[in-house]
């Protein structure tokens, strides 16, 4: 049985994101559907893990086993001529039979995009903010989240997982005249976990909350105690490592 | 009579370009019905020039006449709340009564933006151009449009003008891993002449046309003799001088 190791990009604007669902488009199904038109063969494709409704990815990893012959070159040409052009693989590789997306996944790096300013041209991708905002400080918060921490107070409420622990490695902060990015690196990321920082973040960036409360927000455990999930359409997978 | 000028960025993608038309969705058609809804008043809103289907503009500049005493200020805030979200007004000014933005720029600057790799995030916004490319021949060859020239080579045939001379002061091309960008300033801009000079410079990037050849094309006052011209969403109106 081979198994194949496919490398995504995609735009999650018009996407119910990645997870197959009954009824509507989704990431995993349009590619599944793709690949089993191409191979004349039912696949079970596994993500490295679920991106949200207008989450986008620069770099999703996905794997399924095939018994077909086709070369990865034909596979990569054949997959993005069949999917539609808010999808594309950017590379397509065989790999040991073992290899599993999301178990194999040793850290995931996520951007969180906000504008300063409302635009139009890219407005799919990136949240607009209105309020002045002081990164140092919010650079001065994310410090308590670097190491490994129970993150349920960055967790959506009701998400079923067995345990909150993450390890947090890195978070950059960069700002240019118009633009706010985040980039985060952990080993695993629980439902909404970004987008809840980033929304913590901007409190901090604006004065709301003061950049040591951070650390109690972690240790009280509690999802009502951090900032507001902040939308989908800033939030990019960038990068998962193996 | 007060004169007032906006400061214009649109996502071209889902309009049919600039000039109103009496079916389709268009800018002009857009920004003037949301004038005229907030002032109530009949307004004639005068573009610094049109652009195609499926062009991107960050720095389109228009200008109407009105009677009413609304502040700038609020004038800007209460577009940005009617207009759609792929239209944003930057700035609203007030200025001297015989300002035009159409007779009145001095110089306008289109970006054409090439992408190298086929791409899912912000496929609207640039031209997929799948050969390899020297950007070097490319460069040597726009140096022969530089200056005071007849364009009719790179102008749509057709196009009802009263002659066909431009002055291009400055063309740059900009490469990045993912990007090729050309830069290109003039006094005025023949219909879809950005977009055939940029098709012409891609045919001399990939050896298909010598950079020298450039020159015979321009003499030539011939549309046939140039290059293709590159799709519309690769094009965007940057800036209008006055």
């Amino acid at each position: 049985m081979r198994n194949i190791k496919l490398t995504l990009e995609y735009d999650g604007t018009h996407f119910n994101g990645w997870q197959w669902q009954p009824k509507d488009r989704t990431v995993q199904d349009e590619l599944q559907m793709s690949i089993q038109k191409i191979l004349k063969e039912e696949v079970n494709v596994i993500g490295s893990g679920r991106t949200d409704a207008g989450v986008h990815a620069l770099g999703q990893v996905a794997n399924f086993h095939t018994e077909a012959s086709i070369t990865t070159f034909k596979m990569k040409a054949a997959l993005n001529g069949t999917l539609a052009k808010d999808v594309r693989v950017l590379s397509v590789e065989e790999v040991p039979e073992s290899f599993h997306s999301r178990y194999d996944a040793k850290r995931r790096q996520y951007h969180y995009t906000i504008s300063k300013i409302e635009k139009a041209v890219g407005r799919d991708y990136y949240f607009f903010f209105r309020h002045k905002t002081d990164i140092s400080l919010m650079y001065e918060a994310s410090r308590y989240l670097i190491g490994t921490h129970d993150f349920q107070s960055f967790c959506q409420s009701g998400s079923e997982v067995d345990h909150h622990m993450c390890t947090v490695e890195y978070i950059a902060l960069n700002e240019t005249d118009d633009l706010i990015r985040l980039e985060i690196i952990s080993n695993r990321f629980l439902h909404n976990m970004v987008r809840i920082i980033t929304g913590t973040l901007l409190d901090v960036g604006t004065g709301k909350t003061d950049p040591s409360q951070v650390n109690k927000i972690l240790d009280a455990k509690d999802r009502k105690k951090a900032g507001p999930t902040v939308p989908a359409k800033g939030l990019c997978l960038f990068q998962v490592d193996y």
